[in-house]
């Protein structure tokens, strides 16, 4: 037997941001319910890094959905730029008035359950089967099975494709009717988290001859660590000494000294850019990564994803009150602007700090006159500093 | 018989670079020869564009050279970035206070030339057989043959290789004591010179799907165009209205009209990124083409060139008064810092600008992503300002 919901927005994903969407939604009184395949206890212990852009942390604040990110945050002003045997502090609450928080997206998705939890909000976690059916009709239905064995049908005026990198919901868009870009880049990143004290304040974007390095923090005696890598590297061929052993060789390069640990987690993390255009498709629409991809090396993946959800929160708004997909269009390209800055951020960054396997020696100089050129302009830190914390105020 | 001539600096090369060192040269105090393999009409006969900085303008006035870059140029103060069917103008003189001077190389050249008569210098135009000896010795010499036949020889403390991108000097430097770095670029440059008024009060940088296209001018009667191409590309296959087609549509995306004429030269110009470090040995100096080439894309050639020799006539001067080639390497450092910087700038131009013939969709867009970012940053449009009118006042 089948349980039929009727609700307003049928969101099919429920990390960061279906559930800030649905969020936001029940705030401007739409109503919509939640489905997402993963246990909450399965997101919760599945770790994940986060920067935060100012906007990302105003949005969590102001919309009530918790403090938390404020009190158990960090708040960092500036990153550093480490290259050619020194380093240049970007100086981003200077620059451009703005700053960045580190705060674990794990900890976003905490505070958005409990959020959901707290309002009474519909939250379906640990389903399987789910499907989506009817997008071209007005009443488009998600069927699910509940993690008591349940089966559901919910019938909704909107359906939202939240369900990140793996979409199903892109998968239902029909190829005619979409445009896919991807990029893939020849290396990856080495990512580890060791049990020590910070070795810095803020990050460290460290460009050396033997390839980029990311010296991040996560608390004050457990720290983030990456070095770029081949996409093929095993973490099984490298031991504790020697991954410290490369750490060291990139950052001692430019004068870092790195605080060492017992390493508690190894992993590869791809680089891969991809976005699919339109996001939206009859009264489907897509939101976060399961629209589009950025490489890690500008912390943009989340931050879009909350971007996208608070243009998305507005449009839907209209679309419900109207009974009418067409702000989904007007979502569409609100967000897409966005989506192809970032992207272009995020190879920027990616391009410019990075060893490039197929680069001549001409774009190995190339690429230290660039960093020199950007570390020595006022304007150019200033660009860079927008861009990383989010375009501060521009919507 | 060989006439010998002692002197402090031989300079091989008479186009801008050498004349205005020699220029420099003689306001200090320190004595010098150019040598030039061709006639000075044959120069004055080559056209060639030009766009000034604002410093390279100062240099020339404020040296005494000529005023008449004030009087014959034309001062601009931005530039159009034309993409996504429309234009945005970039305010070199709001952005950094600071303006460009389209003033043609060749019109530079005869100022230099015309200088060096006025103040007695000595220049030897259209001579052959040069060559370069004794590098290592404390009196390097030239051997060259005058226009009437006449062998000489000139015994100096310094040889400075101002002998272009073909330079002879930079391959007197042994393999063991140099490095090179090459970039090629998989297109190139079809320009024209048209008798038609101008079509636009400054530059347009046009970035079209069909390719990249820059409207200049020259004068009030004679305009320069080009549009990116096959290096491959043969002038005799391109009639003037099949020029006029593919400039027209291009700018034509972007909403400009182009006034028409008679289409007077053709040529292909090819792209090509070139150092040699360092730009000294023994006692011998690079200064320009000699020691780099850069793609026109930024209008940087002749403006780096003059900035070389700013650095070294000052390098220079304390050179002949110590008899020590130390500042020399002084000289080349100083050097490559702006040298590097002004390669990243122009590939930075290029790439941003040019249809890539590799790239995917995905970097189609991301290109759009990029030009669209730099034209709603005040950060990122002033970045591009002060590097494009040289970073005026950064010695």
């Amino acid at each position: 037997m089948t349980t039929t919901t009727r609700t307003q927005v049928a969101v099919v994903g429920g990390g960061p941001a279906g559930l800030l969407l649905s969020h936001l939604l029940a705030r401007a009184g739409v109503a919509s319910v939640v489905v997402e395949l993963r246990s909450r206890r399965e997101i919760e212990e599945t770790h994940r890094a986060g920067i935060l852009e100012q906007d990302s942390v105003d949005l969590l604040v102001d919309t009530g959905v918790s403090d938390r990110v404020l009190r158990d945050g960090y708040r960092h002003e500036g990153i550093e730029l480490a290259f050619g045997g020194g380093s240049h502090r970007v100086d981003f609450t200077g620059l451009v008035g703005a700053a960045t928080q580190l705060y674990p997206q794990t900890d976003v998705f905490v505070d958005l359950a409990d959020a959901r939890e707290r309002d009474g909000g519909d939250v379906r976690f640990g389903v399987t089967d789910v499907a989506v059916e009817g997008l071209g009709t007005d009443a488009p239905r998600v069927r699910f099975t509940d993690a008591a064995g349940e089966e559901h049908e919910l019938v909704a005026d909107f359906v939202v494709g939240a369900d990140g990198s793996r979409s199903l919901c892109r998968a239902q868009v029909p190829q005619a009717a979409r445009r896919q870009y991807f990029r893939e880049y020849p290396f990856a990143w080495f990512g580890i988290l060791t049990e020590a004290p910070p070795s810095a304040p803020e990050l460290i974007y460290n460009h050396s001859p033997r390839g980029f390095a990311l010296i991040s923090s996560r608390t004050e005696s457990l720290q983030r660590m990456y070095f770029q890598c081949d996409p093929g590297e095993d973490v099984a061929d490298w031991s504790d000494d020697r991954i410290w052993e490369e750490l060291t060789s990139r950052v001692g390069a430019n004068g870092y000294t790195l605080r060492q640990g017992p390493i508690t987690s190894r992993s590869v993390l791809p680089f891969r850019s991809f976005v699919q255009e339109p996001m939206h498709h009859g009264r489907l629409v897509l939101v976060g990564d399961a629209a589009h991809t950025v490489p890690p090396t500008g912390a943009k993946g989340l931050n879009l994803a909350l971007a996208d959800v608070r243009v998305l929160a507005e449009e839907l708004e209209r679309a419900v009150a109207k009974g009418d997909p067409a702000p989904l269009e007007t979502y569409s390209e609100r967000a897409l602007g966005r989506v192809w800055r970032t992207q272009h951020f995020s190879y920027w960054m990616t391009t410019m700090l990075h060893t490039l396997p197929d680069a001549t020696p001409f774009d190995v100089r190339r690429q230290e006159g660039e960093l020199a050129l950007l570390a020595s302009s006022v304007a150019g830190s200033t660009y860079l500093a927008e861009a990383y914390t989010g375009w501060p105020g521009a919507r």
